[in-house]
């Protein structure tokens, strides 16, 4: 899956095309009616000089695993993943639209879904980069790019053998570090700042933030809960506090 | 599926109990190791007089259709949905913890997992009720109630043949409706507020809110976007701007 990648769908497939990763081959379906609306996609592929085979659906279904691919299947050689100083080289980058730069830590999420949804909420929210575990979390696979609806060809995501030496170079190198548990102060209370960045940690549903990832957070923040269930789904509460963070931008700037 | 609903999860059959849903049937497996942590399940049904019946994990994969069951499983006889008038009447319920009562209306969601996680947020951010129509929708199936991790159980849904006739209804009776699109005003200079209450409304991914639905919102609100990709997924959005309309109120409070 990781010297391989498939990218399924016509967003996930666009999105890689247009953020000028290398693909190997583009295979589109054979049949007029399955390739409408695809102009686009081959407009691109034939400026950046990829081959497009013509297949038969059968076959799209083949090489997608059985997944949904809207008639478009782009073959990667490979995940192509950042380091931890690429995304902090890109805090410094000058031309952003958000003040606070963010980066996301997904501690631990083993659901592509939820990884994906993560990915693409952190490159709508203007993050710089998304830093992922070797162990007990997906890795950038097919599922994650398509669940990603293709943000996952434009973001630096780093994958790292050790989540906390990672956490201890951000914050040397001037990231403030906040973490999402259910025992933390209310984000509303929190002003998210850091003097280069803020970086956000997401914990998995069923376990949370791990223990030592935990213990090196500048500071622990929640989303109250208002009913009778006292969580939210992972990619919904990054999705509250990554725009939470770049709000207090927006206010800023307003003042 | 409308008549008969399994529900599988440990979470969701919990809350399920928990919100005195009647429980035709809980199944449990008969194996030790697959039935630990359950006791909180078993007590409650005990409690509610549920009937409890030992299978083996074959029969929960048969009832659960080989979905994710940890181990239980439970038979109810059909979905209640409520009607527009009981959500309009828990707007004005005492006690509630969040001063901007909120309903979520859910327009055109067809992704069972979507949709679970906008109930679920919904729920979690203190909001009355939910509104889904009859067509183009995913009804509230197993799929829905495990991807709310139980949160549809204490969630008053009503499901309506027309959206446009139940958004004039709430307009009617003093509450503001806010439908989510990609060009309309940032959340952030929106102050939400209607004199009984507030609705949201959240259309699919692929199509946004219909034609009529929007023509009847009184405002249209956007989450900006900073990235390259110009969406999120639908229940991040219904995430980030539910819980922006209760943050609303926590301010006022403060204020």
């Amino acid at each position: 899956m990781e010297d391989n990648l498939i990218i399924y769908g016509r967003n996930a497939v666009l999105e890689t095309l247009r953020a000028n990763r290398p693909v190997n081959a583009l295979f589109v379906a054979n049949d007029v009616k399955a390739t409408k609306g695809l102009g686009e996609h081959i407009a691109a592929a034939k400026k950046a000089g990829v081959i497009i085979k013509a297949v038969t659906p059968g076959k799209l279904d083949e090489l997608s695993d059985g997944n949904r691919h809207g008639g478009i299947v782009a073959a990667l050689s490979a995940v192509e993943y950042a380091t931890v100083e690429d995304i902090l080289g890109c805090l410094d980058e000058s031309g952003s639209s958000t003040r606070v730069r963010g980066i996301l830590i997904a501690d631990g999420i083993e659901d592509p879904h939820n990884l994906g949804a993560l990915i693409r909420t952190a490159e709508a929210a203007g993050f710089c980069g998304v830093i992922i575990p070797k162990r007990r979390s997906a890795a950038v696979t097919s599922a994650v790019y398509a669940a990603s609806a293709g943000a996952a060809a434009h973001m630096k995501i780093a994958r790292v053998t050790n989540l906390t030496d990672a956490i201890k170079t951000l914050k040397d190198n001037g990231v403030w570090v906040y973490g999402a548990e259910s025992d933390g102060v209310a984000y509303t209370e929190v002003d998210f700042s850091g003097s280069r960045g803020v970086a956000l940690v997401i914990g998995s549903e069923g376990q949370g933030l791990s223990r030592l990832v935990r213990e090196n957070c500048d500071v622990i923040v929640s989303v109250p809960m208002f009913g009778e269930i006292n969580s939210l789904n992972a990619s919904v509460c990054g999705g509250v506090l990554m725009f939470s963070i770049i709000q207090g931008d927006w206010r800023s700037k307003k003042a």
